[in-house]
């Protein structure tokens, strides 16, 4: 929201609860799955454009969870309500699990394949299809890889090593030969800011379009805390199912929406560390 | 519904408005499109199977009518509820414009590739992969080809020819090439009947398996009317995006669901054109 705002745009967010954002925000509290309460709020505000992000993520649970299925109808609700309303642009917000991907190749939103496995995942390519079948919208649909910043759910990668490492305890981890595509969450909403600002259209890769092992994001935090020492790959059993390769192509965002992240992934790691750093009262 | 009583299961009907089954049948009257109706009705009547056909079909504007994303809507909500109320198996109906045709060869469920291209078989289609993904459902989705029989849309192609025909009126067609797929209304209601009483899963081509051309209908009826003076082939332009050839390949329906139509095309055609005609005060 910040970087929507950093870029002139007036800003209307909702949430379930009403929550504090930054002051230029204009906040709604209420629910996205109440079709009702949607289509008010569309035809109260207004908007040129709606950036659609909301979703059932509930960690270790999503990718199964029948929520999936409230979500996309609510996705189908809230477009149909913006084509009614006049709403200009709508930019909805996927994932890098929609593509079959390729081990040797970086994911291409125009070439690779689209071969969702998940019901999360399903049902976020389903409603892809859908509005972009939609005559009268200007669309895009913004596939997000792998992310981490401040925030971040303590049971995922970068966040569970960072917190391990921050509180003196042994960080475990895989054998870590999978590569990922990691983003800093900052420049994540700086590249969908971009893209919701652009006319650019249809699926567009949200990355940083460089693969780095598992393993080497942990070196790197171990090496960023001092204590590379407190590190144990190889401590949790590798996932038989896990693909080897998953990194974006960002030729779409770089050169249409002209956008490059500001942030190395050394400097982003840093700060994660910093983040879970001032959180955490370490054992001595 | 009369194929599924004849078969022996208890059915309850909704439809929007109250209407008179037959009468084994338990009427509801309510919109699907209310979610919170669609809730209570599973709730109460706790059916074994769900066989949902709703859909907007308005003749010559559903391709494109934005309704398809409420119906698409509409097939999430009720598979939700089927899935948290218990329900055992659910029955869509999808359409043979799912399909990229192969020019030469017929439509198979399984190799044809899936490619709809206008909003309403994108809103089918995306319906069918998320309700398909959902763990916990007895799934299966009905692709419909190209129906005729009683209460035919009368500008549709049998109906608007036996019509003609029946009022000693010229029946004005295109050339007529293309090849088709067409089966009598009646024996689809027995194969989707069929379809929801059996545990097979998947997509499931309901269609005769045969294709005939437009002029070859055209000159059926004129022969069973014996007013084949009336038809005036070419009298239409061609339409230039019609696909040469959609044609079902049947081996589920036939094997797996053990259905076979009753009703030959030279039957099913005599009886469409008695309909009209009993219908018809025909100009002398």
């Amino acid at each position: 929201m910040k970087s929507l705002v950093d870029r002139g745009a007036q800003v209307h967010a909702l949430s379930l609860r009403s929550h504090a954002w930054i002051p230029q925000v204009v906040a709604h509290a209420g629910n996205l799955l109440d079709p009702r309460y949607v289509r008010q709020l569309v035809e109260e505000t207004r908007p040129d454009t709606i950036l659609h992000a909301a979703w059932n993520v509930e960690h270790g649970k999503f990718w199964t969870a029948p929520e999936s299925i409230d979500w996309a109808g609510a996705t189908l609700t809230l477009a149909r309500a913006a084509l009614d309303l006049g709403v200009r642009r709508f930019v909805g917000v996927g994932t890098c699990f929609e593509y079959r991907w390729p081990d040797d190749a970086n994911c291409d939103e125009l070439c690779t394949a689209i071969d969702p496995t998940t019901l999360y995942a399903v049902a976020k390519d389903a409603s892809r299809r859908v509005v972009e079948a939609l005559d009268g919208l200007s669309f895009a649909w913004a596939r997000l890889f792998y992310l981490y910043g401040p925030f971040e759910h303590e049971r995922r990668l970068v966040a569970s090593l960072a917190r391990s490492l921050a509180r003196n305890e042994p960080a475990l981890l895989t054998q870590g030969l999978a590569i990922r595509d990691f983003l800093d969450v900052r420049d994540a909403g700086d590249a969908l800011a971009a893209l919701v600002l652009s006319n650019v259209c249809g699926p567009v890769n949200i990355a940083s379009g460089t693969g780095e092992s598992i393993a080497s994001i942990a070196y790197r935090l171990g090496r960023i805390s001092g204590r590379s020492h407190l590190l144990r790959p190889g401590a949790l059993p590798d996932r038989t199912d896990e693909p080897p390769r998953i990194v974006a192509e960002v030729k779409r965002l770089k050169s249409e929406v002209g956008f490059e992240p500001t942030r190395s992934l050394e400097r982003g790691l840093a700060d994660a560390y910093s983040w879970w750093c001032a959180r955490t009262s370490t054992p001595q």
